[in-house]
C-alpha cells in the first residue's frame, strides 16, 4: 500500500553548497522521501531568500531552531521525519543536540562534531531517547562495500592480519583557502569551524569508517604521522596512521589532499590468513578477491550468484538490492540514496515502535561518527608525542 | 523562483518491469519533477491495484487510454506535463500516437516503434504539432558522451575516417525465454512484440545512437551479417554491420547477446585524420584521446579545464554540468536524470511560447528513434541479401 | 649434459632492420642457439660492411646465396642448423626454396610469401622433404596465448559460436611511406615488394593467425571489406573481414593500420556456448575466463594451478614453462625466444630422426604461412565484389 | 667494428636456482656477453656435475674460489671480464671481496650482504680500486624507471614533498619455509643465511630503490613498524617505514610478503608541488603524470616524442632506447639485460682506461647496496624502539 512519503527538513545547503545537491537526489530519488523544509544559511535573511528560489518550492526558516520549534504547529502530515544537518563541521553539534530534545531522528554529514567531548554528549543524548541517528559516510552505500562486509565476515579470507585505507586526493595541493572564506577549502582548513584536523578529520575519517565497517574490527591503537605540506595552513594535510585493530591485526590508514590529480581515492585492501580483498572507491561496481590456487576473482554487482563454490550464503539484500544491471553503473549518488533508504527503513519501524539498534545499521550511526572523532583525537595526541603508541577511546 | 514540478504520468512499469525503476529515480531526482499518475499495466484490474501498491501515492489509472481522456477533468497543476512510455516495444506507437493528438510531450523508450512506417507516422504527427518528443537513449546522457560530442565536432580529431560503434551483452546465450512470457527476455525474442530484429533492434541501435549523436553523422549504407545462435529463436541474437557515414567515411556496427560476461558493453572509437577517441560506457567517468606525438589524455568529468592547450573553448554545460566532482562517479541514473532534466527544460521553454527544435537536442528526439528503425529496416534487407549494400531511408 | 649450441644465420637484418633485433636477442636467450652467420643486405658490399660492424663476430656473405653455397664447405660443428629470413615479403620466397632443397629447416617472417601461388609451392618442397619449416607468428608465443588454446580446446567454453580478431596500429595514418622507400613503411606499401594487402596481409594475418590456433579452427569462407582512407595509397590500410569457420560458428577479422595511438593492438575475444575468452597482446601476462554464475577469472601466467575447480589438467607445459614468476611480467622478446626454444627441440629431435609435423607444432608452420596467404586471397577477391562471400582454398 | 663478446662467470646458479636464470637470458640477450664459467653451487661435486648437465657447454669450477684463483692461467679472451653472484645472501660478501682483490668486476643480487658492516668493507674495497661492481636491482632496468627519475629530476613534478614506494607480494602467507631447507623460501627466512631482515631486506630494499633512484634523494631517517605475522617465524613478513628524504619531504616504504594474490607488486607515487607522477612495475611499459588543468598523461614507451609541449629536451636514450616499438611489451628479462648492456659499457670503457663513476650509472651499485643496508638497519633499531626516529648512516 502506498505511503505519504517522508518529510526531510535540511540544516545548511544554500548559496550552491555542495553536499547538499546529492543528498537531495538521494532523497527525492525513490519517491517514498522528500525536501519540504529547509533553515539554509545561517544568515536568516539570506536563509529565506534561498528557500524562495529553491528550484521547488519548500517551507523556508530563518534557522534551524525556529524550524525545530515549528514543528508544534504543523498538522500530522507535515511534521519532519528526520532532519538533515550539511553545515560545516562546526556547526553539527547544536542542531544535532536540539533535534535530538525534540525527538526529531537525525542524519549529519561528516564529522560528527568537532571533538569528541561533543561527539561524546551527541552519543549520551541520543541513545538515551532511542533516536534514529545517521552519519553520511557516503561510501558505506556502495554495494560493493556491503559485498566486501559480507566477503570479510563470512570467513572466506580468515583471520584479517592486515588492512590497508586509503584516502587520496589533491585538490589542496596549493593554498585555494582564503581566510575567513565561506567555500569548502575555506572553513575545512579553518581550525575554529573545523576541528583540530584537516585531513585526517575529514576523509581519513572515511578511510576509517570503511575499515570499521568491512572488518566489523575496531581500531585500538594508533601509531600516527601528519604533515602540513602547505606551509601556511594550521592543520594537517596528510596524514599515515599505523593501527592496532581489536584482533590483534593491524592496519594502516593513509590519507593525502596534496596528491595532485587523484581525486577522490578511496581503496580498501583487506589481507587475511586465507586470501586478500581489494576494492577502490572510483571503481566501485566491483570487489577482487584473491584466494590461494585460484585466478583474480572479479565480483560485479549485480552478477553475483548465490553458490559459486567460494561464497557461501550470499544474503538476498546483496543479490536483489541492486536493481540495475551489471554494467550500468551504479556511482555516488546512488550510494547515497542507499544509505537515505536503509535510514527510511529504520525510521518507518521505529515509529511503528521498533527498537532502533546503533549497532547493525548498514549505515553509519551516531556511534561511528564518535568512533571518528575518537580515532583523530588519539592521531593527534600520537603525532604530537612522534608517533608514540596512543589508545583509543573506545565507547 | 520556486516553480511548480513538472507531473509525469507513465505508461507501463507495473509488476516490477525493470526499466521504470530508472525513470522514475531520474524523474524525482531534482526535486523539480515528479511521478503523479500511471497506467501501469494493460490488464486494467492489475493496472490498479499495482497503482494501489505504488510506493508512493499516485493517480492510477486502467488504460492509457483513460489517462489521457481524464486530463481535460483535472486542475491545471494536476494535469500531465508529459508522459513516459515504458511498454514493450509494440505498445509504444499506440500511446505516444494519443499523446500526441493530446498535444501532451512523449518520452518513450526505444526503439520507437516496432517497424518504420509507425515510427514515420509518429514523426509526421509529432513534427505537425511541433510537441517536445525524446527517445530514451539513455547512453547519450552520460557527460562523457557529450564531451566526446564536442571533441569530435570540434575538429580535434580531424575528418572522420573510421568509427567503430558496439554493444555487446551475454544474458541471450541461453534460451532464457519462454514463449508467451512477459518478461524482457520474452517479449523482447517475440517478433510479433518486438519486431522484426531482437538484438539490432535492441541494443545496436543504441550502439547507432551513440555514433550518430557524437560524430553528427547519418549511416547513409548499410551490409549487413545477422545471425541467430541460439537455434529456435526467430530472430537475431547478433549482427554485424558494416557502415557508410555521410562525410564517405565507413564504420562498424557491432552487437551480440551470446557473449557470456559481457554485460552492458557499448563502447564508441572515432578515428580521424588527426586522432582518435575511444569511450566505454562501463567506464563512462572518462574519455580517452589520442593524438600523435601525445601521450594518451584522459580526461574526466568533473576535472576538464577550459585551455588546455589542446581543447578549444569547452562549452560551460560540459564544465558546469557535472555537480558531483572527479572521483565521485555518475552512473546509469545519472544518465538518465540528464535526460530528463534537459527534457523538462525543453518542456518548460515549450510552455512558454519556444519553438521545439527536433535536431538540437542533447538528448534523442522521435527523428533520431525513427533513425534506429531505418537502420534495422535496411539491415534487414542486407542481411537476406547476403550482406549487399542498401540505401538507409534518411527522413 | 651440455649441447652445442644451434648454429643460426640471418637473412636480411642489416642496416638496422627492425625485426632482426628480437630475433637474436630469441636465439641468443637460452645460450643455446647463436648466431654465426648472415647475409645482411641485398647489396653484396653493404651486406660484408654490416657483417664487419655486427656488435659480435659473424660469418659475413655478400649473398644468401653464398652463405647456403657455403655450408658444404664448413666442418659440423660451424654448418648452419637454421636459417631466418628477415628480409621484405618478396625476399621470402627465394631464400626459403633455396634452404629448403639445400635441405637446411628454415624459420620465415610473415607473411609466408607475397602470394599463394609462391606459399603452394614452399609447402610442397618443404613438407616433400620434411623438412622443419616455421613462419615466425610471433604472438603464439606468448605463454598467454598457448593457455587460450588450452582453455578452448578444452571445452571449457562449449562449441565456439563467434570470434572476435582484432589487430589495430595507427602509425600509417598518415602517409610516412616514400616510393623506393626502404624503411618498413616503405616496402610494406609498395605493392612490388608487399604482396596484393598492405594491413590485412601485414597484421590482418596475425589476427587470423590467433584465431586459428586458438580455436583449432579455419576461416573456410569470408565477406571482405577493405579501405584505403590515405587517399594515394595502392593497398588496403584498413579491412574488415566477416568469417565463417570450419564448425559453422562465425567470427570477425578486423584490422587496421589508420586509428592513431593504437600501438600493437592485437586481441582475440572467443565466445562460446558456455563461456566466453579474452586475450589482449598488449596485457599478455593474462587470460580472462567468464562464466555464467561466475565472477570475472582473470588467469596469470606463472600462477596457475592444476585444479581450481574450473580447469582440467593443465599441461605440465603450462605450469611449467614460465620460468619467471607472475607479476615478472614476459613480454615480446620472451615470445620470441618461445618460438625458437620450440623450434630447438623439434630441430634437435629431426636432427635425431624424429619426423617433423607440421600440425602440432607450438608455433606457425609453412602450412599456416600458407593458410595467411589462402585469406589474404579470398579476402581481395571478395572485396572486389562489394563483400561477397568467397571460399578460402583450404590445403 | 665487432668486439668480442665479454666473459661472465656464474657464482651459485646451479640445480634450478630461480635467478640465475633472467640473468642467463640478460646477459646473452645481445649477442656481445656469454657466461663461460660457473661455480654453480656449495658442494663441489654437485658444482662439477651442475656445470656437466648445463645446457651449453661451460667451464665448471668447485668453487668460486677456485675460479677466481684459475683466471690467472687463462689466454687473454677467456678470462672473466666480470662475475655474476647470485647465491644466497650470505654468500655475497666472500665471493665479491675475492673478485675485487682479484681486480674482476662484480655484478651481485641484492641484498649486497648480511649488515652493514661487511657492506661498508666492500665499498672501501671496490672504491678503492675504482672497479665497477654493480647491484642487481632489476627494476631500475625498465626503461619507465629511467623515463621516471627523468620527469622528477627536470622538475617537472616541483619540489617532491611526498613518495610512497610500496613492494607487496603474498607467496610467504603460509609458512612454506623448512628448516635448513635450500629453497628461496627456507633461506629467505633463516636470519644465518639471509641477515636481520626477511621482508624489508628481501624486497623493502626494491621498494627503496625506486625511490632513491628516480628522486635522486637519500632516506635520511626512519619511524619503522615491522610485523611478524606466521607465528614460527625469526624474521619480519611485512614491514611499514615512514621516512624523511634529504630535501626535508616525507615518504613511505610499505612491504609485504603476506598479502595473498600479490605477486611483484612493486609501485612508486611522487607527488612534487607541481605534480604526480605514477608508476607500477607489473605494467612497466607506462609512466602516468598527472598535473592541475590536465588529462592524465599517459606516456607508452617507444612513443615518447621530444616536445609534447610538457617534456622538455627528453635524452636520446630516452628515445632510441627502447629498440622494440610500443605496443610490444618489454618485460623483466629486459629489465635485466638493460643492466647487464649498462655495465658492458662500464666495462669495456673501463678496461679501455675510462674512471668508473659509483654515482652516475643508471643501475645500482656497491654504494646504492651498502644504502640499502644502511636502511634496513636504522629500521630494525627503530622498530625495536616502537618506531621512535632514527638516522640512516649515510655514506
Amino acid at each position: 500500500m502506498s505511503q505519504r512519503p517522508l518529510n526531510v527538513g535540511l540544516v545548511g545547503g544554500g548559496c550552491g553548497a555542495f553536499i547538499a545537491q546529492p543528498h537531495q537526489k538521494a532523497i527525492f530519488s525513490d519517491g517514498t522521501r522528500r525536501v519540504v523544509a529547509g533553515a539554509l544559511h545561517p544568515n536568516p535573511e539570506v536563509a529565506m531568500s534561498e528557500a524562495q528560489k529553491w528550484p521547488y518550492p519548500i517551507r523556508g526558516y530563518k534557522s534551524y531552531i525556529d524550524m525545530i520549534e515549528d514543528q508544534k504547529n504543523l498538522p500530522e502530515d507535515q511534521k519532519l521525519d528526520y532532519i538533515l544537518i550539511v553545515t560545516p563541521n562546526f556547526v553539527h553539534f547544536d542542531p544535532a543536540i536540539r533535534a535530538i530534545e525534540a525527538g526529531i531522528p537525525v542524519m549529519c554529514e561528516k564529522p560528527l562534531t568537532v571533538n569528541l567531548e561533543q561527539a561524546d554528549e551527541l552519543v549520551a543524548a541520543a541513545t538515551a531517547k532511542g533516536l534514529p541517528f545517521a552519519v553520511a559516510h557516503t561510501y558505506l552505500g556502495h554495494w560493493s562495500s556491503w559485498f566486501s562486509r559480507f566477503i570479510v565476515t563470512s570467513g572466506l579470507l580468515g583471520e584479517v592480519r592486515w588492512a590497508d585505507a586509503a584516502y587520496i586526493q589533491g585538490w589542496l595541493a596549493k593554498q585555494i583557502e582564503k581566510a575567513g572564506g565561506e567555500d569548502g577549502a575555506s572553513w575545512r582548513t579553518d581550525p575554529k569551524r573545523s576541528g583540530g584536523s584537516l585531513c585526517l578529520g575529514d576523509i581519513g575519517t572515511h578511510a576509517l569508517m570503511q575499515l570499521r565497517f568491512v572488518t566489523g574490527m575496531d581500531v585500538t591503537k594508533v601509531s600516527a604521522h601528519m604533515e602540513t605540506f602547505v606551509k601556511s595552513r594550521l592543520l594537517d594535510d596528510h596524514a599515515t596512521v599505523y593501527c592496532e585493530l581489536s584482533n590483534g591485526g593491524k592496519a594502516l590508514v593513509r590519507t593525502s589532499q596534496i596528491c595532485i590529480g587523484h581525486k577522490n581515492d578511496l581503496s580498501l585492501e583487506v589481507a587475511g590468513t586465507k586470501g586478500t580483498l581489494v576494492w577502490r572507491q572510483e571503481e566501485s561496481e566491483k570487489v577482487t578477491i584473491m584466494l590461494p590456487g585460484q585466478p583474480d576473482r572479479v565480483y560485479w554487482r549485480g552478477d553475483v550468484q548465490p553458490n559459486d563454490g567460494f561464497l557461501g550464503d550470499v544474503p538476498e539484500c546483496l543479490l536483489k538490492e541492486p536493481r540495475i544491471p551489471a554494467g550500468h553503473a551504479e556511482g555516488f549518488h546512488d550510494a547515497y540514496a542507499r544509505l537515505h533508504r536503509e535510514f527510511e527503513k529504520d525510521i518507518r519501524a521505529w515509529k511503528e515502535g521498533k527498537k532502533f539498534s546503533y549497532d547493525h545499521t548498514r549505515y553509519a550511526t551516531v556511534l561511528d561518527g564518535r568512533m571518528g572523532l575518537a580515532f583523530v583525537d588519539a592521531s593527534l595526541k600520537s603525532n604530537a608525542q612522534n608517533g608514540a603508541w596512543v589508545d583509543v577511546k573506545l565507547a
